[in-house]
């Protein structure tokens, strides 16, 4: 199979004749006991080799003295000896000719320079071979499909793994030994799961890769603690897309606390979360804030098909149940369902008329008690009910939840006879008095939630989905070109204004003058009305100085504003250093907001916008995307604000010129986007926002290049 | 014990002599059947009279054919017959001698009016005799301090019933079921629980009123759909805050969608949620969004001390655990702990020096790996650590999982010896793989969560409870006095200005003129400057149509102004019917705010504060508290809102007047008051807030009074 030339693909990988087991054992509070046991155990059907100078066999398997004694070359080894022997270990094994080696060895790069140097010596010494390394501090992987458990973990110690259609990469081990252990129990079963380490030779997007054209897999779950090629990522990730497999991610290190205990934990840097959520949108990646949520919603999305509307119908044992999920729904800003009126016939034969169109449907309040009928049959009008999109059971205690669940099953049975599979997710939460309807829900290949919050957000997640869904717009081409050879540092705002203005962003234009007749000439040169402040480095107040005059109509008008300020700035701030006056254009607006564009050292330049002025500190309203975006895109931008009901005017109050607001977005994403990679910084802000029709103008403007 | 001429009260009903099961059977798919059962499985010591007639003896326990046949009267029934038969049998009981009967039987006033009728009626019978009821459409009780289980749900299939220090109260059976079992399968037991349904006789306060005096019961917990009695509540909370015991509340109907749900579930209303967020605020109820998470912060207040501070120290197993913990706990803007000096110190044992003072605190990175030192030795550290007040130890799927809790269990024994029990948190998700690991925490006394997002709901809990902690500030005095007798209906700007001035509340003066010379008239009466609007229900957009002046120096400008824009008007609005124009005493401030106050039915007049103009659309953001409210008071609820620090004054810009604010919202509440019952509503909006000295003016004012 393997061609001894070539490095061995993941796929070959997770299709070895042989495993070697390094330090095998039977101790099972030693790793290597755990990978040798939980590997036999689980019916690998290659051969064994476990490796080990002390015994002849190990449960009834013959040992090895070294990986040079095994009868074949093993095509995979997974070792979890000592640091100070993992060197050694891997040289053996490559000259053996094993193909791949699994690292679980921690004190790597994890742990310093000197771990960092060693580590890049074992791949040094692996690669002259051909041989591919995953991990080390990593916990190794399993393989469902394949029943290949390269993992330690007590996760595993379980009597049969469920296979599943979802591919887990991650890049934390005892993070996905706990998905695992908590997927498993629910009855969410997996194809592959990797446990990536350090990713000092395969990483993260290696295996992404492989998913994206594994057969056995139809979703694909990741956490992440920072990403160390952005384009790459970006290119599985679209791959994914094209290929119609859902990519969910979780990043540790969204906010700055979380960043710092990802630093803290991994040789990998976390990068800004804004930009890489930009860099999920752009590709269709669901981001996540829970790694359990992103299994449920993986496990969902190969259960059932993705719900065509959000509206959601709740089916509970309890008017109390229903009564908090429904309001944990609004809080969401999640829709509840008004159903069709043949759904509220039908729930009419169990329900009194106020009961059988009300939302949540309380089976403990159907007219002839909860019996078999009434959950099979509300379940089943529920699921065909046009008016909704999703089910949500949250089932509480009652007499017999385990017929309950089976009446759920049948009614999900019946309503899926009909081709379509709409989503129903019931919550039983932890407790013994739901153990048997946890196990009815099994039989059926149904899984549970065991939160009602991990519930909502994997309906959260389907939102996420649907808002990606019609959002690749054409990019357009550029409104502009420009060079960025004769720009470097810090522009000042007349010069970033000058580029702006290159692009067709709409700036007011300004000069500063040394005394009151250039104020006036430069006036001349500009429209009316007119706005002068004074410039000095000793005036940090200025409006209270009185050092501002507005609303001026006329060049002459400036020249006698300066004029005056100029004597009453004298006999006030004697000492002030006065550099001169700026003169510029008027503009007023009805909405101060930003626009600005940034370069991420992993996804290239990004573009925001967002509430400016006070809104900017109480709402920290700002949407982020890849550079660049065309008009559409911006405008669906400005309407994901939280300012969105500003803009698009509310009560009464005046539309706001969205249109104008998007086009200046679209340019200054263009702009970041063709100043090419010395691009640093830009930043308009404010940007005054006219009424519909009217426009609106960047008023200052600050673009910095990296000079290298 | 009973005093047969007076009511039982619930303290005696917990300890009867005697129990009539009333429907009795041994089958177990039935109501009576598993109600008889679970009494005698759980060990009630009195006597225990099964009521069937067609059975000798019954778990080898003689039957009875009816109440009347019992050797002594019983002290206590419960039934879960057929409707039509509770009215006979209560009667039965009544005449028997009974002192309390417990209705499990529903479709009483919870299904309508013919219902509520016969429920009436019942109650009505029980009283002649001066028996109480629980229910109708209730579970029962469970009462684990006296082996007392009178409660015919699963939840209580369980060897033994843990007795714990907290008390629960429900208005939903249902979950009042699932929350015992969630909380028994995870250690945490009750003194009693209640499920209270109709409430036709006994209601939510009674029970309240006796766990505040009930010895076994340190905190109370209650599930709350609708409050009867606004007054009673209060004072229930505030017996308990006088005995120290927390009171924590879940309300259902916290939104409208919840709110319908709660309605159609209840006979009783789910009042307004803001005005009940009120009166726990006041009485220090601790108000919580989750019914579980409100049993583990009760189970917390009796496991440990209240924390001093929120600041949190994060223990875990894994870097990516920590990572997802310290990003939640920044999402809810709770603060992660830096350790003192000495911790650090202890930590170092462990770990190398960037990581002994990180937090999280990740035992998978200490130098010598995970062990039993390394566990032990860090909970202690971190639980004796006084820059943390909580410590959370969020548990991943690790290698002994089991001993990893026996050392936090002696860390938190080896911390504890010094007399504080400060909170230690312990999540273990659920999963197979941690099951050894429960059971270890459950040896040792200590309860585990199953979910981040309900420790995190813990820590919360915690906040509200430092945030009241120190709010019962005295009321004062009233600033004014006001008779309702004179005022009637809705009353206009001016009479509700009025008022206002009266109380010492700023508003800007005004009059209507009918011309020019009356306006310039009642212009010299006001303050300078003016503004001016034409009053004419023709005319809608005001200042479109010229029919505003700003500005006006003197009563000389107002006369000219108005006749000027009499003759505009006269001219682009012939048909218009103009009725006078308004002058006003120009304000200007820095701030749009708005105070309130209503009458809420349930629990009196509430004052109310929030961001005016566009901000109250977009922020939400309003503080309600009932009134009156001292000054200090309600600087608090300002400083709690989302505009604060536009208040403060942030970035640079100059704080505003806070002071004369919360002054005004003072008054207003007071006012409130003063006008007793048939006070409605009165809006003063929007309130101009000027910059710290100068001041704050209320610039329009709408007062309703109820007449009747």
């Amino acid at each position: 199979m393997n061609d001894m030339t070539r490095p061995a693909r993941i796929a070959e990988m997770l299709e070895p004749k042989s495993v070697a087991v390094i330090g095998a054992s039977e101790d099972l509070t030693k790793f290597g006991g755990r990978l040798f046991k939980l590997l036999v155990h689980h019916g690998f059907e290659g051969a064994i080799y476990p490796i080990n100078r002390k015994r002849e066999t190990l449960l009834d398997i013959p040992c090895y003295t070294d990986i040079g004694a095994t009868p074949t070359p093993p095509d995979m080894a997974v070792m979890a000896v000592p640091r100070d022997h993992v060197k050694a270990a891997v040289r053996e094994c490559a000259e053996a000719g094993t193909k791949a080696a699994i690292i679980i060895t921690a004190k790597f790069s994890d742990a310093g320079e000197e771990g960092a140097a060693l580590e890049a010596e074992i791949v040094e010494e692996a690669r002259k071979f051909g041989m591919r390394l995953i991990g080390p501090n990593c916990l190794g992987l399993i393989s469902p499909v394949n029943k290949l458990v390269l993992c330690a973990s007590p996760a595993l110690f379980v009597d049969k793994l469920l296979v599943g259609r979802i591919g887990m990469v991650s890049q934390s081990g005892a993070l996905m030994a706990t998905i695992f252990d908590r997927a498993q129990t629910r009855g969410v079963g997996f194809s592959h799961c990797f446990s990536i380490g350090n990713q000092a030779d395969l990483d993260l997007c290696d295996f992404l890769d492989f998913l994206v054209d594994d057969p056995a897999t139809d979703v694909i779950c990741t956490y992440i603690e920072g990403v160390k090629d952005g384009r790459r990522f970006l290119d599985v990730a679209e791959r994914a897309r094209a290929a119609g497999k859902p990519v969910l991610a979780v990043k540790a290190g969204r906010t700055d606390f979380g960043a710092a205990a990802a630093f803290s934990h991994t040789a990998s840097l976390a990068g800004s979360y804004e930009a890489f959520a930009a860099a999920c949108r752009e590709t269709g990646v669901v981001l996540m804030d829970d790694p359990d949520a992103m299994i449920m919603l993986a496990a969902a999305l190969t259960r059932f098909d993705q719900p065509e509307r959000l509206e959601t119908a709740i089916l509970t044992t309890s008017g109390g149940g229903g009564a908090i999920t429904a309001d944990r729904l609004t809080d969401w800003n999640l829709p509840l369902a008004s159903y069709a009126p043949e759904t509220v016939t039908a729930l009419e034969q169990y329900y009194y008329p106020d009961n059988a169109k009300a939302n949540p449907v309380d089976m403990g309040a159907a007219i002839t008690g909860g019996s078999m009928l009434v959950g099979e049959g509300s379940a089943t009008a529920l699921l065909k009910d046009t008016g909704s999109g999703i089910v949500l059971c949250p089932l509480t205690t009652a007499p017999d939840m385990r017929l309950l669940c089976e009446c759920i099953a049948k009614g999900l049975a019946g309503a899926e006879a009909g081709g379509a599979r709409k989503p129903c997710l019931v919550v039983l939460q932890p407790g013994q008095a739901a153990n048997k309807a946890r196990a009815e829900l099994l039989k059926h290949g149904l899984f549970y939630f065991d939160s009602l919050d991990e519930a909502i957000r994997v309906i959260d997640g389907y939102r996420t989905m649907q808002a990606m869904a019609g959002s690749r717009a054409d990019k357009g081409t550029s409104p502009g070109s420009i060079s960025a050879q004769g720009l470097s540092g810090a522009l000042d705002e007349a010069k970033a204004k000058a580029v702006l203005a290159d692009y067709g962003v709409p700036v007011n234009r300004g000069a500063v003058a040394p005394d009151a007749a250039a104020a006036g000439r430069a006036a001349a040169r500009l429209k009316a009305p007119f706005v002068v402040k004074v410039v000095s480095p000793d005036i940090v107040h200025k409006s209270d100085a009185g050092g501002v005059a507005l609303n001026l109509g006329d060049a002459q008008a400036v020249e006698a504003a300066v004029a005056e300020m100029a004597s009453r700035l004298a006999a006030s701030h004697p000492k002030a250093a006065i550099e001169g006056y700026l003169v510029q254009e008027m503009v007023s607006g009805e909405l101060e907001m930003f626009v600005g564009a940034r370069r991420d050292p992993l996804f290239g330049p990004v573009v925001m916008v967002g509430a400016g002025g006070v809104l900017v500190e109480l709402l920290k309203d700002v949407a982020v995307r890849l550079a660049p975006v065309s008009p559409a895109e911006a405008r669906e931008m400005l309407l994901g604000l939280r300012v969105a009901p500003l803009l698009k005017g509310f009560r009464g109050s005046a539309p706001l010129d969205l249109d104008a607001l998007a086009d200046s977005v679209s340019r200054v994403s263009w702009l970041a986007h063709d100043l090419g990679d010395r691009f640093g910084e830009l930043d308009v802000n404010p940007v005054l926002v006219g009424k519909a029709g009217q426009g609106c103008t960047g008023v200052d403007a600050r673009l910095l290049m990296n000079d290298d």
